[in-house]
């Protein structure tokens, strides 16, 4: 009957891909009711089409489905089943709004996906001290929304409105890094469960401290762990006020380097840019039939100042006298909240810009991560590679931390465009870390690139990783098969 | 002959303490002829001048000497020592500037110390990827001369012209923490060499991007780790645009809260001051009498702004509205260079400004950080309690962060006195800890602060610090009896 069921989803969601494992039948009914007893019945599944769902994220990795899915409703529950799980030698996988892009929710290995989105609430806000208390489900949206009147905001931004403790996971970042920082730079506390259920503060409990040198940074190593260390229960959050004032701004350039150059020049000349986004010419194209936008048809900055008034005014002169003497042209900014969230709307809908290139067509984001000096090369390399491989992608990126992403469109049924994906892939991260880039700036490694961190680090880098995962989890039952 | 020789130099230094191990006859023969073969003899020493010299940091910590020196003078060399002591299970204790305010390099169990001070070489200056690759010995300030006509600069500054990778290894930050972070924000990439020889580089050999998500954050796991899991033997660190221009600023206040208050409001104001440190009444007299000011004997707060000048007059102009509102007083400005150095210098000299309090005493800083909102109420405590205690003591923190010091003057053969001053710092410690705070916020663990660190994280948080030193320093031979 599972199996039925699951042929069933697999022809119902056609570009999950096939379902290898997970059967059912490997969770014994006595452990299902454990299972129960620590949540509740209404709060475990075993059905085919919830296995299915919890199975994959938003990547192409195929889908691989847990034997179970419950939802805990609070942190006692999660520790019951991390101690229930880890005795029986389950494999636990963690999953938040399954927004991944590498793989890091498929059950490789089977086992009990532990969903966090009912642990949702938001429980400590202190204001003076900038920061917050989250629960595992609150996404930044709903974090957001709910900061809206206290002159405070949460500024990490992947797009996706993610959970926060997902993004904590995979130590997300996005367009506002260049100013505010990524998940590293903005977490001060978590609360995690151990594999066995032991439940740890990173910085001690309730603590939330702007920094602190008291012993080492065990906050900064389950940031990016991607569930492979812990179950994160609740996070401590690093607020910051809200801009006075926002300015939007868009120029064109000649050719990549002249977008890249003055991406430096502004960093150099120590503007405060809160976004400073690249887009390629096929990026511009496709957001201008997307979303019915007229912007010149050319590699192209878009920016965003945060300040006061009479501070954005400065800055948006300073940054204008610097694209033009890069030979930046078309420089439109935009003060008004409508024509800002306008072009705001079309950067963040550069993803279904590219999936409209090929409708019917499934979307494969890429993403390195390279200092800087070294984007230009990269991105012409890219560009050309990408023609060279006949496939239909698109760049857009964070080129302020020099990060970008190459936008692939395929067709999810044709085997051998799926593998030119994978090649090409594998040929832009290998390209990134001949140039001291990573293979990843902020999707993490997930299943697909875990071949590329080895490549990264060095052996003795992976092994102490290895050393770190094997002291943490020693039965590797956390998120098996994903980073390592 | 060496116990007289140490009786001699503890005759020479009374204000080290008494010496109580450190034997030379406990390295054999044979062994420190191993050390010579791999640095040359000229560098490793038995010396007990030099063996006192290097047993002791600027605290209170009494002197203890490790058994022999030596000065490495590359990586494989530092590679070769740690093998071999490890292999001998000989102590290793990593020596920079022993600049460090919590004995963090005394060689309680003896063993062989690595004075890193003879590579010093800046390796490679990236302008335009913003960061530079330093070997150990290179101090902030040799930093910052070199990059002088580079428009970059370092701007993490404890005040000591301690070595970089000292500086890693406590965690260090100091007052320009509040706009640039602490140097878990401001390292990229750490070459350590690791217990038993292997070289390891946290983010990957030779790479220095601004972000990634590839794998565990092996960096952050490195700074602050004091000494204890691995020898950093190169850091690739973050650099900064220098300001255009600069402007400092005192503000006087009727009382603790006030200052702290408009701390908090400038901050929510998002006014990007660069350095707000508080100052109580007591350590401006004592800066007035050493420094030849003449400031209001008040707590006050100085600032420092960073920006384009357009920028800065509105800051500064922001910033006076918020300190008159909250009944700030004497607000001045210094926008030339020779009066905003006179006022720096002064906050700079605070340490020598206490001690010129009580000459021929010594002194000790205290340090704690907590959430902002909590500092009017620990400053308020802290004053009575120092006045309670009958010791000579000043406050003097960097407020925006909510990390304070309190400099303790002391007559270091009065044991009484002595055991007041540690008495008052648990005090102050733990009454940190009681409102979320922590026992450092950037002095490190070391040798003073085990069982705070034990009080601050908890059973399961030292438990996991255990497994984590454990895993990487089996034989527990990196810098023993620090931290944990």
């Amino acid at each position: 009957m599972a199996c039925l069921l699951r042929a069933a989803t697999w022809r119902l969601l056609p570009w999950r891909g096939y379902c290898s494992r997970g059967t059912k039948g490997e969770l014994n009914e006595s452990f299902v009711e454990a299972l129960k007893a620590v949540v509740g019945s209404p709060h475990v599944s075993t059905a085919a089409a919830v296995r299915e769902q919890h199975g994959h994220d938003e990547s192409m990795h195929r889908c691989q489905p847990p034997d179970a899915v419950v939802w805990p409703q609070n942190v006692e529950q999660v520790s019951k089943l991390a101690a229930l799980c880890y005795d029986q030698g389950v494999p636990i996988i963690p999953f938040g709004t399954g927004t991944g892009l590498e793989g890091g929710v498929c059950a490789v290995q089977g086992g009990v996906c532990v969903n966090l989105t009912h642990m949702d609430r938001i429980l400590q806000l202190n204001l003076e001290d900038f920061s917050v208390l989250v629960e595992p489900g609150v996404t930044r949206k709903t974090l957001n929304t709910h900061l809206r009147d206290s002159g405070l905001w949460f500024p990490v931004d992947p797009g996706a409105d993610a959970s926060l403790c997902g993004m904590v996971a995979t130590g997300a970042s996005g367009t506002n890094a260049v100013r505010y920082g990524t998940m590293r730079d903005n977490v001060l506390n978590l609360e995690v469960v151990l594999p066995g259920g032991r439940l740890l503060h990173t910085a001690g409990p309730g603590r939330h401290f702007r920094k602190s040198a008291a012993g080492y940074n065990l906050t900064g190593l389950f940031v990016g762990s991607e569930g492979t260390l812990g179950l994160i229960t609740a996070a401590t959050l690093r607020l910051h006020p809200v801009p006075e004032a926002t300015v939007a701004a868009t120029c064109a350039f000649p050719n990549i380097r002249a977008a890249v150059d003055s991406t430096v020049h502004i960093l150099q000349a120590a503007v405060p840019v809160a976004r400073i986004e690249f887009l390629d010419d096929a990026m511009i194209d496709a957001c201008n039939r997307y979303s019915k936008l007229n912007c010149c048809v050319a590699p192209t900055l878009f920016l965003e100042f945060h300040g006061s008034e009479q501070a954005l005014a400065e800055q948006v002169q300073r940054t204008e006298e610097i694209t033009r003497h890069n030979g930046g042209s078309n420089f439109s900014w935009a003060e008004e909240a409508e024509e800002r969230s306008r072009l705001w709307a079309a950067r963040h809908n550069a993803w279904y810009a590219a999936l409209a290139l090929r409708p019917g067509c499934k979307g494969y984001s890429t993403d390195v991560c390279v200092p800087i000096s070294r984007l230009p090369e990269i991105l012409v390399q890219t560009k050309e590679n990408l023609k060279a491989s006949g496939l239909t992608g698109v760049i857009a990126g964070h080129v302020g931390d020099g990060n970008f992403h190459c936008i692939l469109v395929a067709d999810q049924e044709d085997p051998e465009e799926l593998l030119r994906i994978t090649t090409f892939s594998k040929q832009l991260a290998r390209h990134a870390l001949a140039l001291h880039g990573t293979c990843t700036g902020e999707h993490g490694i997930g299943l697909g690139k875990r071949q590329l961190l080895q490549e990264e680090v060095g052996a003795v880098g992976i092994e102490t990783m290895r050393q770190l995962k094997a002291t943490l989890d020693p039965r590797g039952l956390m998120n098996p098969g994903k980073v390592l």
